[in-house]
């Protein structure tokens, strides 16, 4: 196993400048005009693999196509592990508030900024040369390894979970290894011990056909973006308590998970800091990482109507947008999520508009068992990189193929991530730490040593 | 005068041919990058009255240049009329609903369709015409006139009462006449009686120092956008009757000027069909008139937040911006709407974000005295124009220089307007009647006759 390491050591130079090169695609799901990067990212990442002796195609989805590569050399005691992560990205603007552009990787103060540089990039390329250190030092990997890495996270994994279903006996694994949450802090090595789901809609409230005079007009019909306001305002009470009837009603109180917060080192003041806002708000009664990892939440995620323009223009515009999604925690499921979210928005919505909500998409929330060979594994793997064991905390985001994943293929998963508080995942100047990435890769090779037993 | 009515008649084309070439310059005031086309604009106007034997400038001001002209050479005893308009125009965004480009005037079933048809080139310019018709037909004017076009209206008139207050004897005059209001019906000739004050603010809410990823973050801290649409929210009750406290005190319940409304034939269906809205609404216990003409409103005119794209993006804004408007009524004071505004957005504002509130423009509301030997004028004007005798209703829109105009220049003001309803002002597909600024050219060249007595 030291010869694994110290290829590791030996090689991360090259590993970083590969990684900059996945990092240079600007493989953004969101947007169909990005449509040949995906498909470039895909080729990109298909190769690596197929470099290393891995079994591999790019499959076709209905969406963006599946990277996927398998090696099934090991021992016939070994187990079957299966490596899940993400080529894509979230779109990148606000161009203009990115300090060097989002698809030119740059390492400043020890970080590599770039749009996907810890979501998730970076943190699935660590599994790959993970991969080629055992193979190229072995010529052998510890465990048969299965790789998945999809195109279409950021948009909701909408064709993953048909893909696996309609290949459970190929894909059948002993343990799934994630590598796309964050750590609680810098040097501790962290377990996610829970994921949030996601329900997000689209709300169009229309009003007049056309953009009126708002004075000629202005108190003659009802504005759709006042409208907007109120439906959006209704979402909350004066304790930022979601008001909509029975979100609350499957809420699972996790007292035992509850307790484990209590002793985690989640330090407000930093928190503060990383967001810059001027104070933590939330729902009252409920510490922030409480708030964060055990409390849905409904939160505005745009919102767009008439004039935005310099200056002034009266206008009373014919329609206002608002994009709005809910983190769901355990038991919540976003069906029910959906069905009342859209009664209250129904209930509220004033005479003289029409409302249109549309579903774009949704995710189960999700909470591990926190035991057996593969969390021990874990913990000795990540106590190695990082020379001191793991804590296990919430994690506000979510991944919803998490849930998926382990009923489908009956097997646990690990939440192994190795991304730092104020990475900007999601945000301008995202950012994944070097010795992340690093002490990721030593992680992620270990972790299968480990698991061969 | 029959000279100069078979003049306007014979040369009506030609008229038409020179407003499209006005029509053609963007002389947007708005938006900086439109500085030379308004300057263009400007120059273009000048020409013309250049043309005619006005005695013409283009005068600089801080912002964008007034344009004035006359001609002095009336018997001793004639009146002396100024006659305003102005030559900006709002912005045309959004351009793709334009059925032909905003500044490539079109006709289709009798309306010129182009930003500032009607707001106000077109009824600034058929003044110019029914000048040029008195003064090929009869080399002369029938009254000493001053005629006066800014590039201001449309972002807040500011520069144009300090020029005036700066030449109050050089610009002393009997009557102002206005056209730049809308008549209630086609062929109904109509004379404002009043205008709406305005007081327009642009509020931004600041919450984090840069867009979060609303899993991480949601729930730690207050989402602006969400604070935004409380405030938003907050400006009526569940009857659409404005909650700022203080904003009503002055509101003038104008009872002679109510009963006049209750005998217009006003038609709600036919309004409602303008606006395309699905259904009339606003405050309680006012009828559709009342509300525009009556009383006051707070309308959204912008709102803008975190991504508004295609697709799905989870992203907790750092910011969250509204252009909010007040419409007033006599005899509200637009500073101290101002002032109640403010102390209300900052009294609802949450804890968690930070509200800043910028005042973009503000203007008086008017009410006309409607006697006197100018209304008298005008009806004869209107009456041998259109064929019956004008009626008087209120404008729901400002124009903030007409209560300025009379008290700085102790002349009344005269708003005879040839815009129809469902003209599009301040929207996409904004037009003008042929047949309007044609009648309109006619009334503005008898009103003159008519006021030499």
């Amino acid at each position: 196993m030291s010869d694994v390491h110290g290829y590791i050591d030996q090689n991360l130079p090259r590993f970083r400048a590969e990684l900059f090169e996945f990092l240079r695609i600007p493989s953004v799901s969101a947007r169909r005009e990005y449509q040949p990067e995906i498909r470039r990212a895909a080729d990109w990442l298909a190769g690596k693999l197929r470099d290393l002796g891995l079994e591999t195609s790019v499959e076709e989805t209905p969406g963006h196509p599946i990277v996927l590569a398998e090696w099934r050399g090991a021992a016939k005691s070994a187990p079957t592990v299966l490596i899940y992560g993400h080529y894509d990205v979230q779109p990148a603007e606000p161009l203009e508030l990115w300090t060097t552009p989002p698809f030119e990787p740059t390492v400043r103060d020890g970080r590599i900024y770039a749009r996907g540089s810890v979501d998730d990039k970076g943190q699935l390329y660590l599994h790959v040369k993970a991969l080629e250190a055992h193979l190229r030092s072995n010529h052998k990997l510890p465990v048969n390894v299965i790789l998945l890495a999809e195109g279409e996270e950021e948009v909701g994994s909408e064709h993953l979970m048909p893909f696996v279903r309609e290949r459970v006996s190929r894909l059948k694994a002993d343990a799934v290894v994630i590598s796309d949450t964050t750590m609680v802090a810098p040097d501790v090595p962290t377990i996610g011990a829970s994921l949030r789901g996601l329900a997000y809609f689209e709300l169009e409230v229309f009003g007049p056909s056309h953009d009126l005079h708002s004075g000629t007009y202005g108190g003659g019909v009802l504005n759709p973006a006042t409208a907007l306001s109120r439906i959006v305002g209704s979402f909350h009470d004066d304790d930022w308590r979601i008001t909509i009837k029975g979100f609350y009603d499957d809420v699972d109180p996790a007292p035992d998970f509850r307790a484990r917060i209590k002793e985690l080192p989640f330090d407000d003041k930093k928190f503060l800091g990383e967001t810059g806002s001027p104070k933590l708000v939330g729902e009252r009664g409920q510490s922030t990482p409480e708030r964060l990892w055990l409390r849905p939440t409904v939160e505005v995620n745009g919102m767009l109507s008439g004039y935005t323009g310099e200056g002034s223009k009266t206008v009373l515009p014919a329609k206002a947008m608002a994009k709005v999604s809910c983190r769901l925690v355990p038991n919540q499921d976003p069906a029910r999520i959906q069905k009342v979210f859209r009664e209250h928005v129904q209930r509220v919505t004033p005479e003289g508009v029409r409302v249109d909500i549309k579903v774009l998409h949704g995710g189960r929330p999700w909470r591990a068992r926190l035991q057996g060979p593969l969390y021990d594994a874990a913990a000795r793997a990540l106590e190695r990189a990082f020379g001191r064991p793991p804590v296990y905390a919430g994690e506000g985001g979510s991944i919803p193929i998490v849930p998926e994943f382990e009923e489908t293929l009956g097997a646990p998963v690990l939440l192994m991530g190795f991304g730092l508080p104020g990475e900007n995942a999601h945000a301008p100047d995202e950012w994944m730490s070097v010795e992340c990435f690093e002490k990721g890769t030593h992680a992620a090779a270990a972790v299968l040593a480990e698991l061969a037993g």
